[in-house]
């Protein structure tokens, strides 16, 4: 069985802390990793603020294989992730030479000066590997287990697309959905019982709440194929016991 | 001039991690208190992990005057907010008698039983204060500066519509928003001065991507209204200065 891969996000941007944008890339990374059997373990949304990036950081890739940052890597003033990055490492943060002569050249090659502003974009803490962005050329970065990508999400997604395959994957963990017509009041004793009766799956109970009326959405997750239908196969028993008048508003 | 008043957020869920359900209570959170002038400067998203919750809630509790959760208050046994909050604050976490009673009396009412599973609703950490949830009768609550609320949207937005009026806000932050077809490589420069000679604004970029060309929303925000006015001036004046040619892709 392959070793438990972690990871950590951290999106960055007072655009999203305002509620001016709302954030579409959380959902995506979670859904990404999923797929390929790494754990998202914590995600925080912090301000474009260098010692709230440096903090999460720090604190994030000491504890996780992997941290994957968004946003703040455009070239404006308040893009500051490349050197708060630079800072989080103790690196010093430069014109990284193949991003520049990269950007360079796409902006010659189209007449566009090549401003200090956009110069800002080919800035990345020393040593730092790129990730290729096959939309606006400017690339992300890897500097050791932290991906600093665009926020922007069709250029994270691209960006994306390119780091999923480098990452080492762990066993991919496997779910099956029961959803129920009663109430987490009504199945929440027993379905304790069950997670307990099977520590090699986590058993999730998620409240749905429509025209009035609750009922639920149980998911089994498991690294074992057997250990997932024999979690399954003592849920459905449980819920085929409980009485049918329990299907009830509230 | 109002004293600053910061929130932080802390949503709980593993559902959120795995990409299962898509996070929508960020969103709502941020607009709702950039409304009142409430700075929202973090959020956290944990896992259902007793320890995860008490670190997060207790790192941003000490540092904002408010901080809001999502998630966890359910019957069920990965609901866990009510002993992890409870933990955070050294406090013992119970039965809550005014809401044991109001459970009983609401599915008693209905002939339901009122079981062990729903009788965890009715959990929380000694001294804590209600907060009434209009639909499903369960309350959230209240301990010193932490508010803990449903993770289901239409529960959520009921009960923070309860809380919003409680709040001591800040000033309200205005904005303006400016949009400009340039990309923001083209305007990064005059912008990163303008803001330099506006300290009292904080002037945000954000970058669009739509049909294969970049344009800009250029967001002027302050608690002054004439120093947004001044700084949102000066905006117009450059981007009026920009030769037209700058209007490209990438």
């Amino acid at each position: 069985m392959s070793e438990l891969v972690t990871a950590a996000m951290v999106v960055i941007g007072d655009e999203i802390l305002s509620g001016r944008t709302k954030d579409r890339n959380i959902g995506h990374l979670a859904d990404m990793l999923t797929a390929v059997g790494i754990d998202l373990r914590e995600v925080r949304v912090v301000s474009d603020d260098e010692t709230a990036i440096v903090e999460a950081v720090n604190a994030l890739r000491a504890r996780n294989t992997y941290v994957f940052t968004t946003g703040g890597i455009g070239p404006t003033h308040d893009d500051i992730t490349a050197d708060s990055i630079a800072r989080a490492f103790g690196r010093p943060c430069g014109y990284d030479e193949k991003a520049y002569r990269l950007l360079e050249e796409h902006y010659g090659r189209r007449g566009i000066e090549f401003s200090e502003a956009r110069k800002r974009m080919a800035r990345m803490p020393e040593g730092a590997e790129h990730i290729e962005n096959p939309i606006s050329v400017a690339p992300g970065f890897r500097v050791e287990n932290v991906y600093v990508m665009a926020g922007v999400p069709a250029i994270f997604q691209a960006m994306l697309d390119n780091v999923i395959p480098k990452l080492r994957t762990g066993a991919r963990l496997i779910s099956e959905t029961i959803p129920s017509p009663l109430p987490e009041g009504a199945i929440g004793g027993p379905l304790g019982e069950i997670q307990a009766a099977h520590p090699e799956t986590i058993i999730g109970s998620y409240p749905k709440y429509q025209d009035g009326s609750f009922w639920t959405e149980i998911v089994v997750r498991s690294r074992s194929r057997e250990a997932l239908a024999a979690a399954v196969e003592a849920t459905r028993h449980m819920l085929e016991a409980i009485p049918a008048r329990q299907v009830v508003k509230g």
